[in-house]
C-alpha cells in the first residue's frame, strides 16, 4: 500500500503531513492527515482517531481544532480521516450537503449508488489502522477515537462496535441518535435501506443499549448550537447510557455553537481524557 | 461611528467577534475581528493588535493562529484588522497577490490609484484605537502589536514610528527591509512613488537605525519558509538592531515554513511575551 507525502509541515515540534493512498475499502484515492507528535521519533505513541462532521475534509481540524498542541503535549498521533469517498466516479447528492460526498456517516452503505465506494467503516475501522500504522514512526497498537457531529456519531459507533480495537471515545456534538433525527434518517434510509432495523447498526443510543462500552465517555455540546434539538438530542444519548449503566460525562456548555471555535476550546480537555486512558 | 456585529463565537470562554464599520481613514467599509477574553468581563485588559500577511483577511489568524486560547491565559483582548481596504470602488491590482487587495502594507500611500482609500497606517494607528477601543469591555489603554509577514512588517514599522502608542512588538517571519527586497521594492513604488526616500519611513530596518526601539524585539522565522532569502531577509534586521543597539532576540526555527503551522506553534511563546511587557 502506497502513501504518497503530498504536503508536510513542521508544527509544535512534530509534523502535520497529508497522505494521498488507493484505498481498497472505497475504491478510490483517499486522503488522511496525520500528526506525529516530536515523541513519536524515539518512542511509541498510541494513535488517536478524529473523525470531522458534514461537509469537511481533513483539513477542517486540521487547521482549526488546535489539536496539535495537545497531543504534542502527550505524545499523541492523530489522524484525521475524510469523510466520505472522493472523485469523479464517487456517487454524489450534489444538492445535499447531508449525503453523498463529505457526508459518508462512518458506515458501510448496502444500497445502490452508495454500496460502491461508501464504506467508511471498513475504511476507518479495518483497512486505516491495517496499512497507514505500519508506515507511522512507532505507533504502538493503542488506539482510540473522537469526532464532531457526524463525526461524533461514528466515533460512538465505531468504538461500541469494535471495544477491542479501541481504549477510549469521546465526542463533540455527536449525532447520537440517527435513527430517531431527521438528517441521520434521510442518510440511514439512503445508505442502509428503509428498513429501521438496519439502522441499529449505526445508532449509538440503540448501540449503547444493546452493546455497552467497556469505559467511561465525554461528550460536549455547546447550548447554544443551531442543531441541539433537531439534529443532536443528546438527552437520547443520556438515558441510553443511563439506562445501559455507562458512565457518560456530557457537559454543556452555555454559549457555545457547533463551530470549531467551540471544538478548539475544548479540545485540550479531550485529548488529555483520551491521553489518560491510553496510558491504562 | 457604528460597528455591526457580524458574527460572535464563544471561544475559550471568552467571545470571538466579527465587527464591519464605515472607517474614515480608508473610506470604506471595514471589517475587524476582536477577541474579547473572559477577564475582560470584569476587569480592565490590554490590546493586543495582530497584523496579517499578504493575501489574508482577519479570518486567517482567527481560524489558524489559535491565539485565542493564550489571550484567555493572560487575559489580552486581541484585535485582527483586514490587511487593506476592499469593495468595488477601491483600486487593485486583481493579477497581483502583493499589491491591492489584500496587500495593503500597512501604510499611508502618496500616489494614485493608491493614495485614496490605501491609508492603513492610519486605519490601525489612529482610528481603531480611538473608535473601537472605547466600544470594547474593559479595554484600559495599553496596547502592543504583533503580526506575520506582511503584517510583521507592519508591526515592527507602526511600533517604531509611535511608540508611545505600543509598549511591546513582535513578529512571526517579518518582511523586515522591504526596500531591499522585490516584492517591497514594488509595493513600495507603487504606493509611495519611485524615490527610495521616502521608502525609509516604512522600512524596519531604516527605522530602527533612524528612531530605535525603546525596548527589546521577539522575532521568530523558520528556515524552511520559502521566502527566506528572497523577500525576508531577517539578518538585515538583526544588523540594523545591533548597530542601533536594540535588544532583539531573532529565533530561527529548524524546519518550519511560512505557513499558520509555524505561526501556531509559536504563538504561546509571542503572547506571554507581550502579556510580560504589558504588565510593566
Amino acid at each position: 500500500m502506497t502513501f504518497e507525502t503530498i504536503n508536510r509541515w513542521r508544527c509544535f515540534d512534530g509534523w502535520q503531513t497529508v497522505y494521498a493512498h488507493p484505498s481498497e475499502a472505497t475504491g478510490c484515492r483517499m486522503e488522511v492527515a496525520v500528526y506525529t507528535p516530536p515523541q513519536a521519533e524515539t518512542q511509541a505513541c498510541p494513535v488517536v482517531y478524529y473523525l470531522s462532521g458534514l461537509t469537511c475534509t481533513w483539513e477542517n481540524a486540521v487547521t482549526k481544532a488546535g489539536a496539535q498542541r495537545y497531543a504534542a503535549d502527550h505524545g499523541l498521533i492523530l489522524v484525521f480521516p475524510d469523510t466520505s469517498p472522493r472523485g469523479d466516479a464517487v456517487a454524489d447528492a450534489p444538492d445535499r450537503y447531508d449525503l453523498g460526498k463529505g457526508a459518508g456517516f462512518y458506515l458501510d452503505a448496502t444500497q445502490d449508488p452508495w454500496a460502491e465506494h461508501y464504506r467508511m467503516d471498513d475504511y476507518v475501522v479495518r483497512e486505516l489502522p491495517a496499512v497507514l500504522e505500519p508506515v507511522l514512526p512507532t505507533a504502538d497498537g493503542r488506539r482510540s477515537i473522537l469526532g464532531h457531529s457526524m463525526g461524533g456519531h461514528g466515533a460512538l459507533v465505531l468504538a461500541m462496535r469494535n471495544p477491542d480495537l479501541y481504549q477510549a471515545v469521546s465526542a463533540f456534538a455527536p449525532i447520537v441518535a440517527p435513527s430517531q433525527v431527521d438528517w441521520g434518517r434521510k442518510a440511514l434510509t439512503a445508505y442502509l435501506g428503509d428498513d429501521p432495523t438496519a439502522w441499529a447498526a449505526y445508532d449509538a443510543s440503540a448501540l449503547v443499549r444493546s452493546r455497552g462500552w467497556k469505559a467511561d465517555i465525554l461528550v460536549d455540546q455547546g447550548e447554544a448550537d443551531a442543531f441541539l434539538t433537531s439534529g443532536l438530542r443528546p438527552e437520547l444519548f443520556e438515558a441510553a447510557c443511563a439506562e445501559a449503566g455507562v458512565p457518560l460525562t456530557l457537559r454543556r456548555h452555555v454559549g457555545y455553537d457547533h463551530s470549531y471555535y467551540f471544538i478548539a476550546s475544548f479540545m485540550a480537555d479531550h485529548l488529555r481524557w483520551h491521553a489518560e486512558r491510553l496510558r491504562r
